[in-house]
């Protein structure tokens, strides 16, 4: 049921949205790291949050405006400091920014939402962040949404985005959103976070439960490392302004909608796990014959987050046995003698038992998806160095942009998600269905993760 | 309440077992691959099973006979072949082997448990084993603890074996254990195992009891990888040959016996995290404050199990953020502002904010933790290629046994656990605490478990 396009422009491909990216001086490298998109009209405001015990400023100030209300106009975010673990002080911070970036949009401060990504422990550099709001309002434009993207990322190598066009009511409806990396990724970064721009009319319940189970389909079912971060956060605007019929009760139209919706945030989510640490291509892990969706959707995360799967797979193994044992450990029952697998379309597992395959062919397989998948990767990275750079004096830095091939760099964003390494699972003949996606673990992730050495 | 000491004999220490380990071919490298323990009398028998749901048929066999009935008499052990995902096929060899053994000790079938490690997918070779039986039966002894322990590894770099002695009732009470590796350790190898023999005088159920607390507090307790097995199994036999007054009751006696016990299973749940694959130190992550010892527990093996917090420390870095973070996820709730976290004598969070600490001296103290105890464990290293080779040809190795300095071994073994990280985290004023223990995450990790390509 695919009844949508993939259009150009991001989060500000749907209408009455406009947005900027600067280099605000936040993070070492002088590298873009402050990003604001605005409705031109109040928009239905839906967001979701970590369900971590120790969360940043920005996640507590957020949700707190989320329950007084279902509106906003604006999202600020600020990469280089992640303002978590900073106590009274980072809050006041998280009120100032919003504060200065209302008043700078001539709005009420609860019409902004906030978010930070970067270092945990410190504090947002609130001169430069401060500083940087009135040229960051200036630069808002309808063109605007991939600065955005460029703005957001920390240790990504590539910028995460994507918009959709569908017909409601005969009129063009576009959802936009962009991303920025997966897990606690670098040492001291945290934070997946992802924005979400919409121009349909829908009441901010609908939204906000359209939302949560779009959210259940994609970020909730990406693992990279397991680490959920302090800052993770999902904010969604949806204003209006594509003049379409008022969606405000369950039904085809809503439907429709949150189908799209759910596919911006899977698009988003997959790219985050393929820009996985040290990631060499990306994993879908697809169940069936589960008791319920739920049942599936815990098995399919369980695989795609074993270590031993994603080792195996790093080393081009199609080592069933592993992909056995995590299923089996993953809390949901299911007969071992119904269980089957395959790894791309290769049989190892049929009822419970292995089959004969042809495993130099099986892993032949894993290599070229792999392949496809990082050659199209390779043509989008950012500036290798812009990322490793912001933990190092700015001196010693290029600074130059990214190229601005939006066109290509956007089918080849989904050509990298177009190879991926599929396992299918079935555990029986029960109705439950779904999907997880994820990433091969590598020496690079042990690199990534242990050569900052104090 | 330490009110126990150290004792030489693993599995034979406690009065009234006898047990033996051969080399009956069922490994490639013809190092011993078959274990037999055996109690003189019948003795009170307990299991704990993986939970996962895809089990081997020794797990199957062994879970049925103990709810049949709680005492037994000898527990038969191969190595090489896991006997898991082998269907109809792999639970009539299952029978075969405990029928046979049985027949060998004069004993009814349903008295002798069975465990298999090893590849997944493989069944048994019946007939090594088979005609391995006889041999085994013959080689048992009072003194053959150590060559159980042998017999029973895959890809362990050292075995793990333990003895310890109490009084009860003014009389000598013992209790041994053996155990081998962690986790899903090598390329389709699979397996914890863990034997357990007590010549103490308890009722079938207090000692099952017994068992699933200590469990709880052990092998429930590390991590190295995540991945649960298919074969995962914990066998523990009390015969009462101690000739102390029995223990049918909860009560001083059996809660001492308990704490043994639960030493016992922590000192051989700690030699497996110890030697977690790639693993370069012991991780012991001690919480306190929680709202209970469940909470603390489930804290504690989060962070044992972060793999940022397992990289940050194979990378000397004093990484609180990450630990912070990896607590905070742990689906367990706390005030973030009662956070404090220390490693060794280093504090490094404080009331939910960053303290100042001298980075060098936390790197250095990890560096040295890793030092003390990888000398401990090059001196009791099992015949480094033995393991490799169980997938290569025979005529291609060396068949060297591992030397019998017992003594040194056992004091070794101790002494490489004697210098664990330690992190150290408190999350509020509750009365939960809990301990866990796991490993740092290595290239070696990534290496061992990604180089075996078809």
């Amino acid at each position: 049921m695919t009844n949508w396009q993939v259009i150009e422009g991001g989060v500000t491909a749907p209408k009455g949205f406009r947005a900027a990216g600067i280099a605000a001086g936040l993070k070492p490298s002088g590298s873009p790291d402050l990003a604001l998109i605005v409705s031109d009209s109040e928009a239905s405001a839906a967001g979701v949050f970590t369900t971590s015990q120790v969360r940043a400023a920005c996640v507590d100030y957020c949700q707190d405006l989320l329950e007084g209300k279902s509106s906003a106009r604006a999202i600020l975010c600020n990469a280089g400091q992640a303002n978590a673990c900073t106590g009274e002080q980072g809050m006041e911070d998280a009120i100032a920014s919003a504060k200065a970036a209302a008043q700078a949009l001539n709005l009420p401060a609860e019409s902004v939402m906030i978010a930070s990504t970067g270092v945990i422990g410190q504090r947002i550099k609130m001169d430069a962040l401060l500083a940087g709001i009135p040229t960051v309002v200036k630069e808002l434009s309808a063109e605007g949404g991939d600065n955005a993207a460029q703005a957001i990322v920390t240790t990504d190598l590539v910028t995460k985005s994507i918009a959709l066009e569908t017909q409601i009511g005969d009129r063009p409806v576009r959802i936009g959103g962009i991303a920025k990396g997966s897990g606690m990724i670098h040492p001291n970064m945290a934070t997946m976070l992802a924005f979400v721009t919409c121009d349909a009319a829908v009441s901010g319940q609908l939204w906000q439960d359209m939302l949560r189970r779009a959210t259940a389909k994609s970020f909730n079912q990406i693992t990279v490392d397991g680490d959920t971060s302090t800052n993770d956060c999902l904010l969604a605007l949806a204003n209006g302004e594509s003049r379409t019929p008022a969606i405000t009760t369950p039904g085809p139209e809503a439907d429709k909608l949150e189908a799209m919706l759910t596919e911006v945030c899977i698009h988003l989510a997959k790219s985050i796990a393929r820009d996985g640490e040290g990631a060499t291509c990306l994993v879908e892990v697809a169940v069936s014959g589960a008791m319920s969706d739920r049942a599936a959707g815990q098995i399919a995360r369980t695989v795609a987050g074993s270590s031993l799967v994603k080792s195996a797979i790093f080393g081009r193994d199609p080592n069933w046995g592993r992909i056995a044992g995590a299923a089996g450990r993953a809390g949901t029952p299911f007969e071992q003698s119904e269980l089957s697998i395959s790894l791309g379309d290769f049989t190892l597992m049929q009822a419970g038992t292995p089959q004969a395959f042809d495993r130099v062919a099986a892993s032949d397989y894993l290599k070229q998806q792999s392949e496809r998948s990082s050659l199209a990767m390779s043509k989008i990275l950012l500036k290798s160095t812009q990322q490793a750079n912001d933990l190092v004096p700015p001196d010693e830095q290029a600074n130059e942009q990214a190229d601005g091939q939006t066109l290509a760099r956007q089918s080849q964003a989904i050509e990298a998600l177009a190879h991926p390494v599929v396992i299918t699972i079935g555990v029986g003949d029960g109705p439950g269905v779904g999907k997880a996606w994820g990433c091969d673990l590598s020496y690079d992730y042990v690199k990534i993760n242990a050569e900052y050495t104090t």
